[in-house]
């Protein structure tokens, strides 16, 4: 893998997160000498939008103290559909995107290669070569969030779908005739263990009065949840918090067994706000949850860690994935080993 | 790919079968050349069961006219599990096998390297070649018989774990408090979908009285219950039957939904006897049910193929994966992409 000729040397990666965006700054041997955030808001139009990307990417550029003509590749990691082969962002909604070719307005700007990948994808890459799952073989990346993303860097490429990305684990059955789904059927696993179900639950449980130190500091507000209140609160004493977010990481492991018994993984890194902050409960639940449910063959075939980077993963894993695109598996002519 | 060197240019592949096994001969252009055929019995331990499989080979090469010396490579299907970095067959119950080095024989004996493989990964790679999948990016081999045997061909080459097949589809749950399954669980798709379970619920049938023809014919032996015994008692209007079919069809339909949703294959090929007997009833009720269970975004991505080979499949597959041992995923080292 090169690092860029000459003097571009330095690698760009950029998170399009539904609420926030994120870009960081690689030097050659990957380490992030430059970051810049900002919300990610406003329905004004591609044109606007792929602005204040750029902005942004000038901004941590400025903190890094790296000029555009020293940028080698751009990796961005968007959460909406993609055209991977086109790199164009088919749809995000938060911005009111339709069909915005990305890819194109980055390399224009900066005169050099980009490409655009799942934001799941990257996240599991960037912990494939700098987190939790360093060297895997077949890493399995679960990340619950509104929904629950899934990733597979299969011997150092992306498992993907033709033209686009894969792994939606979210709609694998765990619970008999459980919650309806968004998808429209019932008890899918993002019915019952995404953040999203997670935080329902608490709030009901909260307005039921049986976790009255999160009622008093979020009221009815679905929006207020998050992983440092949870914590408080069952810090704090609120039993009930703490059983639906046990109930809901074995129901998550619960998931991942089916995925073992399928894809085999050395490792299966978990990761997002709640994994991140509850670690040891959610590795002891889900752990237990998949050991009792896989085949038994498959038993201690892996090994369970909590996501490493954080906030970092996404970017890091683009930037890596600018640097090495062929882990994209876009590259498939030559991937192809048939006469 | 080669051809092997010099006048090593033919190729065998072998099905080491639960109840019959195959070997046959291929030339360089992988036309079958020669064929034989034995039932796999006897538990007189590993070197008479050794001894059987190599005195089959032998009578392939003699009616294909080809010397053992001409022999480029073998490639074995075997269905127990196996150390595929080792090339030993850990279990083979029907022959009471125990950690047979059996790769390390076939190349003691013909001089010329070996691979086994899992042999519905085999079939599956047959298929990727020679049938009904080939050219796919990544195609979904699923064949129903006494269990659900599963493969994924992946940018051409067999989706694994690090030592071991990998794609054990058997045990997603398709079924709310379904059947109770071998592993202890219930609804699993091997529970509901697989020939053995197709089997006793068209036994049960008979047996209530509502399959007279089916009945007349089998009486209560579920080993006489195959699939022309099935075509006929459809044919004659046993309705319970075709019932039970259409109902295991779409609920393997089901199941295939879920590995479309985390795999994205472009081609699914089904196989199996009673796929390959029933094309028209499987294609129209496994689709069905998959469209209707996959995530939006996916219906339509895939195509849905009966397996064209039938009994060639494994030693076809098994053959090409002699002459092309990176599409088994073995050569690890050269395969993962990182610096």
């Amino acid at each position: 893998m090169g690092s860029g000729n000459g003097k571009r040397k330095y690698w760009v990666g950029f998170d399009l997160g539904g609420t926030k965006m994120m870009a960081g700054i690689y030097d050659s041997e990957f380490k992030r000498i430059g970051v810049a955030r900002k919300k990610t808001k406003g329905r004004e139009g591609a044109a606007v939008g792929v602005g204040r990307i750029l902005d942004l990417v000038d901004e941590a550029l400025k903190e890094a103290k790296v000029s555009s003509g020293e940028v080698a590749g751009i990796g961005c990691g968007v959460p909406g559909p993609l055209d991977l082969k086109k790199g164009v962002v088919l749809q995000m909604p938060n911005l009111g995107w339709d069909n915005v070719p990305l890819r194109k307005r980055l390399e224009d700007k900066y005169q050099c290669p980009a490409v655009l990948a799942n934001d799941v994808d990257a996240g599991a890459y960037g912990e494939f070569r700098f987190g939790a799952g360093r060297g895997a073989r077949c890493l399995l990346g679960v990340f619950p969030g509104t929904g629950i993303g899934g990733a597979c860097i299969y011997e150092g490429r992306i498992l993907r779908g033709a033209n686009r990305s894969c792994m939606e684990i979210g709609h694998i059955r765990v619970v008999a005739d459980g919650p309806l789904c968004g998808c429209g059927r019932r008890g899918c696993l993002e019915s019952v263990a995404s953040r999203l179900a997670i935080a329902t639950q608490v709030l009901a449980a909260a307005y039921r009065g049986e976790a009255p130190h999160l009622a008093e500091r979020v009221g009815a507000d679905l929006s207020e949840i998050r992983s440092g209140v949870l914590k408080d609160a069952i810090e704090q004493g609120d039993k009930a918090v703490e059983r639906i977010l046990r109930t809901a990481a074995a129901q998550l492991g619960s998931g991942i067994a089916s995925l073992v018994n399928i894809l085999a993984p050395d490792i299966i890194v978990l990761g997002g706000g709640l994994a991140e902050a509850f670690p040891d409960l959610y590795r002891k639940e889900c752990e237990r949850a998949i050991e009792e449910e896989v085949m038994a063959s498959f038993r201690g075939s892996y090994r369970l860690a909590i996501a490493e980077l954080g906030d970092d993963a996404v970017i890091a894993g683009a930037a890596a994935l600018a640097a090495n695109p062929a882990a994209m598996g876009l590259a498939l002519s030559s991937a192809v080993n048939t006469p």
